[in-house]
């Protein structure tokens, strides 16, 4: 019998980090993404910020975040501080447990370290081309110490809103809604990007300058939410869990496909074309429709529950432009948006879910981040400012902040 | 026992899922593989393309083609039709049948739907930079939904070709020379690339735009084709099987660096230089070579397997385009002729093929899908035309199918 | 109980060979790290190297290299010489052995074969720009055959280093400082790049073409080191060995952290930018220096180690370039410096471990292998030539080299 709990405990414990191998490799994906959808002049600039947002990220979790987040009391609304990551299980506990400590302590903090990661990196898209880029890492300090966390324990690490019943399985709300708050709040204050709004009202596109990067970026994100959503069930050491993981990778693809095909045919219906970025967008808006629930769905509901993420980027992209909201790679379109809907559509296929916590839960989230980012963005303004000069955003961040370009000889800047 | 049987089955499942996952994978290498080889005039279509098929190929083997390939009459040559993927196993069934069901019903659909998409991935890059991008996704319905699923049932699901002996371990014929056949019947329908070949008989070549990203697709396979090949054993959770699955993984690396030392060295000497591109090829064909029959071979023999592989992809490559059979990206020779001659090599190492059921085998999926591939196409070309405008050719099919540019920043053609 | 070693055996086996699979896509990361570091019309030539260096480097492991790093005297100096790569497990030995041969044969090998392409492929980078391809090609066969083996043999093999107690869990020495030491070599014989080094002492930055790649290829490098050191606790399948593998990847991805961090704050101070390519440099630091020693230090001690070799490999390379050894990635400074540090960080957290021991282990890897392949190169050098000839790196080695341009439509050499 110590001998099953010994390999259960083994194949459960590699599940769970070659699925947080999976999520961090991510972060990859979002520098690709984001790199890809810039100017070649702010291009090395967002790569900075995604290599050491991770760093942060990953640090900030280490030192104080995760203690936040799962070592305080049940049912709270305010978390307790305190710091670094405990202690391993020892094998004489798990076997003393009878099963129950499924997995090693480290692969738990492992895989929740690079979910925090991902929530960051949700933010640097959005703020790209025109902030300063110390003041986006300084937010990211608050924010992967403090602001995700706290939120995170409301839910996973089990305060009110576990209490009252809310559902969000692998994070539509709790990573992708909760980054695209963030997110929001830092672009309310920063302002569009020179040029973007005309004063007539006209939007100028301002296109990517590299979309093979772009469309990398989204298959590298694509392949990371199967670790994503397939990790979180957490357990795979039986049949029934077994069976519940695999659903899970089947519904996430199948969502991500969805995504594409609906963003694609309503962009050609809208637009006349074929539209790359939106297609691309579609996929990510179909991974985080069913991030909050790609377990209960069949493989066909899970389709149209991408495919209805994969709609309402496309409306949402056009409509924030209308708003003059300026978020030049879609984030707060793909996981705020898509996000919500991600939460709402959980009740439609999990009768233990109910529309009432999940609006609470929604909004619990929403209201928290975005108002304590606008508030550590207000200081991080008043004290080093978030917006790079005219100049600097005329000429590229790339050459003002990092001091190189990141293609010097495609581009004309060079002459 | 039960104890036992359950960790099996997770074991089982857990390496299914991984393996889906690195095939899944091989989209990007794809798509990463062909954007790199055609002009910057072309690439955000063939980016679409990839995406775009992906998410056709994984939604209609959902609806019916998973069905057509796994639910079909044994020993059979007409599948039957029926659609979506069936009920899961409850841990009833799997315990009762004493762990002869192995793993999660919904994990083997997973790795099998990622295979179509692979089959499919090789047409898009041999009819790119002419066709048009919606005429394509309508081949890639049909395709995906019924042509490939027929006779993957010939030979997985059981049917004729399975009864007759043919042996074909990962699909060196069923995946990889069926794409290149379809690829062929589009490919002859639509004729070559404007400037290609010149009225004197010249052979112009027309470089990729981008070699490292055709380098970091052609990584990208190779990694992904460890689980291509490596889950194609099915199980690995006794010794035997495991070291069977450590063999395949072996053999199938030893066959890519055979490909790659073969093709650099027969391009050294026949052009005078060390040919990227047909290093790259050599990789690939090393892994289609090997794919039919990895697990027989010792790592020596693999190696040689790969190297002949290698060879011929050179030969085929510069012999298509003597027959003015123009493919961009030498997918035809890379996952036809070297998909043939994986079929073929198979008995040489396994004891239980034979050349007479490998040659039944590899005439009967060449018939069928490419006749059937060549029927559709004509349908297609008949009401939507397959060939895009001269004019849209040679302005590159980026502006007239997607509306905008993958490097706007780079290429002279935006002035 | 034959039953659970069948089953551990197929966990472990299978643990390594995803592990050995992340390992294998490191060349990948190495292939797009120094693509993106080098100028645009030596691209194509760096990308066919590391695709070729990769082949040869597994095809000469498995006739000699395995062998001789394996199956050596216990505590010896001198390897004996032998071929091929050995028969695989029976299922009867593995059950025999009570549980004592953990997994599969060939999934060692395949683990093992990974590592000497590492190893090889941080040499291509340093001699990137200017020396000849076939030169660099015929030193990957004497090193990947027989110089790295050879030291391989005296800590891993059991030879006289691991008799004396020095102690190096994947490689810092073993792996990167050898790897480092035979492009030092050749670094020294080659010479600088025309125009790095002015005639009055100036230094002259040379930018790389592509800092996108650049990152990719540190995204792809920071997610195989997860398989490079967690693999190298070689079992996985019970309690505390699954915590400790845990704790490798923890602390492998809490170093690559404090690396960047490191790294990016003292650019900062030093340079007054965010400089980028100290960043990554600072990740693949982080990566070196946990590499000796990733299990016995908390995740907060990992973190600081990796940090000093963040600090360590920014002065480094600036160091280096006074001292006008030209090294266009900055591999020697993050695999040799940094890798030396690794080995000396060792005995800070693990008790098991000695200075002079740990000092032992770096001069003899650094002597052999630099002595060695000193040797080899000026072997190479009076048969064949090691620089290309003024005019060749005027124009780029790829036209040279490789007859093709790696981005024909993005540069103005076609004009």
């Amino acid at each position: 019998m110590n001998e099953i709990i010994e390999v259960k405990y083994a194949l459960d414990t590699f599940y769970f980090l070659v699925c947080g191998a999976l999520v961090l490799w991510m972060a990859a994906g979002f520098a690709m993404l984001e790199a890809g959808l810039v100017r070649a002049k702010n291009t090395t600039e967002i790569l900075t910020k995604n290599v050491a947002l991770f760093a942060i990220a990953c640090t900030m979790y280490m030192v104080v975040g995760y203690h936040i987040m799962y070592s305080s009391a049940e049912g709270g609304f305010l978390p307790s501080l305190g710091f670094l990551i405990g202690a391993e299980n020892t094998a004489e506990e798990a076997l003393a447990s009878g099963g129950d400590i499924y997995y090693s302590a480290r692969s738990d903090f492992f895989f929740q370290v690079v979910f925090v990661a991902t929530a960051m990196s949700i933010v640097s898209g959005a703020v790209a081309e025109r902030m300063k880029l110390w003041a986006f890492l300084a937010f990211a300090v608050v924010m992967t110490g403090v602001i995700y966390p706290v939120q995170g324990y409301w839910t996973w690490g089990g305060g009110f809103l576990s209490a009252a019943g809310f559902s969000d399985f692998a994070g539509s709300g709790i990573v992708h809604m909760s980054g695209a708050s963030a997110a929001l709040a830092g672009v309310l204050l920063l302002g569009a990007r020179k040029g973007k709004y005309g004063k007539n009202g006209e939007i100028n596109a301002i296109p990517g300058a590299n979309l093979p990067l772009a469309t990398l970026g989204t298959f590298i994100l694509w392949l990371g939410w199967l670790g994503f959503n397939g990790g979180s069930e957490l357990v795979l050491s039986n049949i029934d869990e077994a069976n519940a993981v695999a659903q899970v990778f089947v519904n996430t693809n199948a969502a991500a496909c969805g995504g594409v095909i609906a963003a694609l045919i309503l962009a050609r219906l809208w637009f006349r074309k074929a539209d790359l970025t939106m297609a691309l967008n579609g996929a990510l808006a179909g991974l985080v429709a069913i991030t909050a629930g790609p377990l209960a769905p069949s493989v066909g509901a899970a389709t149209l529950i991408g495919a209805v993420g994969g709609l309402l980027v496309v409306f949402s992209i056009v409509g924030l432009d209308k708003l003059k909201i300026d978020d030049p790679v879609g984030a707060i379109s793909v996981h705020g948006v898509v996000g919500l809907w991600g939460l709402l559509a959980v009740p439609l296929t999990n009768d233990d879910a109910t529309f009432s916590a999940q609006l609470l839960g929604a909004a619990s989230i929403f209201a928290w981040v975005f108002i304590a980012s606008f508030v550590v963005w207000l200081i991080i303004k008043a004290i080093m400012g978030i917006r790079v000069s005219e100049e600097e955003e005329y000429e590229g961040v790339d050459l003002a902040e990092c001091g190189m370009e990141a293609y010097p000889e495609f581009t004309s800047s060079r002459k």
